[in-house]
């Protein structure tokens, strides 16, 4: 398999839809998308990539990926539950969800406990610091990334739109 | 753009089934969601990961990803374009995108021609197998797959959807 440099850089550069081609750069003519268009995985696959993005940047300051977070917030409110709730709530691979335990633990953002019913269980508990970081993300969050895509869509097309995918997640 | 109000209602109801606990077992109540019903970028991911269950599913007698499907149709719809103006189409990294391809042309799905007017570029076209199981694969997709998907919502609602995930891919 051969790759050249300059494409490898090139693609690098951009990994997402092309933009129009620059001034003196050689003119391709965008691709023809044909069904894929109307796929509805494909639609969501994209989407979710650029909501990913936006929602690494808005919380670069605190360096959490979307399900560090949602780990996070879901310690928070059940306080006391052990890694298989968690991870099952999540639908979360146990051995991605143990190393993803591994990294927030070393960060000291949340503990494991054995369980005193259940030896061979761990209890899963929100440090201190991993309160205060929740707490700062929550307002990244808020006001950077939730705050622009309501803006995008409107109110009532976020409601429909996550009312839509509930159902997918739920019935499909 | 409108949306049923029985979507909305219905998907306002749970974010995920939880099964009921088999006789015998331990009773574990079900978690508190809090904020992450709320947030978009979740529902995306477990929309977008149900369907790509749902695909997989459908195409199993075929041996489809939802990403090599994309390819295929890509390449059928736009021959003779090289290997950078599909991946950055797709949004696929290039290191990714290769060893798609790799496993695309072991299987004689595709075929890699290197260019004429650039040595170091790779055409990309479809086999007449490739053409073969792309043809197959639509059938099984619109008729398990999108066919359910559009029962499911409806198909304002699922038009409404797709075009709100494009907004978001194209202008978040």
């Amino acid at each position: 398999m051969t790759v050249s440099k300059t494409a490898a850089v090139d693609a690098a550069k951009a990994p997402r839809p092309r933009k129009e081609p620059a001034e003196g750069q050689p003119e391709s003519t965008a691709l023809q998308m044909g069904e894929l268009s109307e796929l509805l995985g494909y639609s969501l696959k994209r989407a979710q990539l650029r909501i990913f993005e936006d929602f690494l940047r808005c919380v670069a300051p605190l360096q959490l990926t979307p399900a560090q977070f949602s780990v996070l917030l879901l310690l928070d409110k059940n306080p006391g539950r052990n890694q298989t709730e968690i991870a099952n709530t999540l639908g979360i691979l146990r051995p991605n969800f143990v190393a993803m335990l591994d990294g927030l633990e070393s960060r000291d953002l949340c503990a494991r406990i054995r369980s005193t019913n259940d030896r061979r269980s761990h209890i899963l508990v929100l440090t201190d610091k991993g309160r205060a970081v929740l707490a700062r993300a929550k307002k990244l969050v808020a006001a950077k990334h939730e705050a622009r895509l309501n803006e995008l869509l409107g109110p009532a097309n976020r409601a429909a739109l996550l009312s839509m995918l509930a159902t997918i997640a739920r019935e499909f």
